[in-house]
């Protein structure tokens, strides 16, 4: 019954830490020291590698993210589910950087930050968030969250997603057919979908084009999904105003990469959001009882959609 | 019963037509334009000079801000009620502004900015909200709206006021004696005070030695609260890690003083938080309709405490 858990080391020290408090009769063993591979039941990576196909009696494979496209599910045998993760510490952490960068935006503090490199002292007309149409890109866990916390300040919120959702206050659109209307009302752009086939470079220049001139891009979702090249086109003829970047490709960003330098640019290294190891190993340990119950575990994925 | 506007006359126009649409028998008047003097009851203003000595039949002095510190109140006959402006426009701008530092600083985006300036890719630990403490500084309206919005997001908020005070969930500090133990178990403190002759210079570097080291501070009260070289002072020295500063002493801020350049501190040009004619002219017609009746005013101040 051991759970192999390969992923940050540190981390590991803490979740075999919290596994030893709440489940003192699993066993947890952080790679490489994995014991008898025989044991190894579940394992808990976020780069498995072929432990999937080399360990005889795994059962179900959990990503350390909320994300599984650094996996590589072809090196995961069919039979075995794939788990991603859901926990609120994800949640909230994403709704925390995600109503910062909307609320920067909607307050112009990319302007402010360069009249203050200019010493210039300017109030710039304030519009009424009601007036300041925000739209999220996917609407699974986080991006249903998202806009349930901007809707508390009174921001016009829509969202689009493939499959058609229903999310109270939120303006839903689905499909492709949709997605053009839904980014002609969209003043701030939140991507927060998954990194598919589908979506590998949807960020592009025809996407820009369809948003109203000097709209906003938030891009919290994974770096493959943004033509870089695109976007700096869209920034210097003004079709994009400002951009919060979070993910990019490749990751780390190289010290020589054009983004970097835009004056209405941010760019973070990938921490909006991060697994927190309290709330996980909680989810973790549910999702064993689920398992063993024969209940559906939280955030088992679509083996053939990929996500 | 003629209510005569002195402020900005480009936001006159939208008080005036607004004013029209919803009090076409009270006649609005823009200064200069006054009209018969004695006709004029009621004042909205920025700054009224001697208007309030000069107007015979006057009845009540408004401010068109949240604050009374720029009328000279001396130039106003001691038997007129004087209103400050308390009206949603306000306080939904001021929650926006505090939010989004709160988090900036929570998220550790000045030293993301630092990293991103030295083309340099490295996550840094995320701390949960219910970790980072902060304190409000004055709980008047706009200091009990911003603590109970950042109370959504998990942050451990307390608050300090001269009277005491009781909002759900918030630590509620009161009076000089309990100033200190406020301020040591504050992370962010945000200065929401009133300018009395009690809070001039406030903000200085006895208040900044009892933060806990590293501490960060909002200032979105008034100018003349924070003692400047002391905050300078306190940034050298990593006492104060960073500072938004929305409001400054003098305004606006010359473009040689040395906080413009502060590559930790924030400045915007008092934009916090702006009356907004729609919901402002609601909140006078209301008053009117209390003076009228005898009822007591939203937002009169206490002429002897000066707020």
């Amino acid at each position: 019954m051991t759970v192999l858990y390969k992923a940050d080391p540190v981390r590991g020290a803490i979740w075999a830490e919290r596994f030893a408090q709440l489940a003192p009769d699993t066993p947890f063993r952080v790679w490489p020291d994995i014991g008898d591979p025989a044991a190894v039941r579940y394992l808990i990576a976020w780069q498995p590698d072929d432990l999937a196909i080399t360990l005889p009696n795994l059962e179900v494979v959990f990503s350390v993210g909320a994300g599984v496209d650094q996996l590589d599910l072809a090196r995961i045998p069919a039979h075995l589910p794939v788990v991603r993760m859901i926990e609120p510490g994800i949640v909230e952490g994403m709704v925390e950087y995600v109503t910062e960068a909307v609320l920067a935006i909607h307050r112009d503090l990319f302007d402010y930050a360069l009249q203050q490199q200019a010493r210039v002292w300017k109030p710039m007309p304030l519009r009424p968030a009601a007036a300041r149409r925000v739209g999220v890109l996917g609407l699974g866990m986080l991006g249903t969250a998202v806009p349930e916390r901007l809707r508390l300040f009174g921001f016009a919120c829509a969202g689009w997603s493939r499959s058609p959702r229903a999310i109270p206050g939120v303006e839903c659109f689905a499909g492709e057919g949709a997605l053009d209307a839904f980014l002609a009302r969209t003043d701030v752009l939140i991507c927060l979908l998954p990194l598919t086939d589908a979506t590998r470079g949807l960020l592009d220049r025809r996407i820009f084009a369809m948003l109203p001139r000097g709209a906003s891009l938030v891009h919290v979702g994974r770096g493959p999904q943004l033509v870089t090249a695109d976007l700096l086109d869209a920034l210097n003829r003004g079709q994009i105003h400002s951009a919060v970047i979070d993910v990019t490709d490749p990751e780390p960003l190289p010290a020589d990469h054009p983004l970097w330098g835009q004056p209405r640019v941010r760019i973070t290294p990938h921490i909006a959001s991060a697994t927190r190891a309290d709330t996980a190993v909680d989810v973790v340990l549910e999702n064993l009882r689920r398992h063993r119950a024969g209940e559906p575990m939280i955030g088992e994925i679509d083996r053939a959609r990929g996500y």
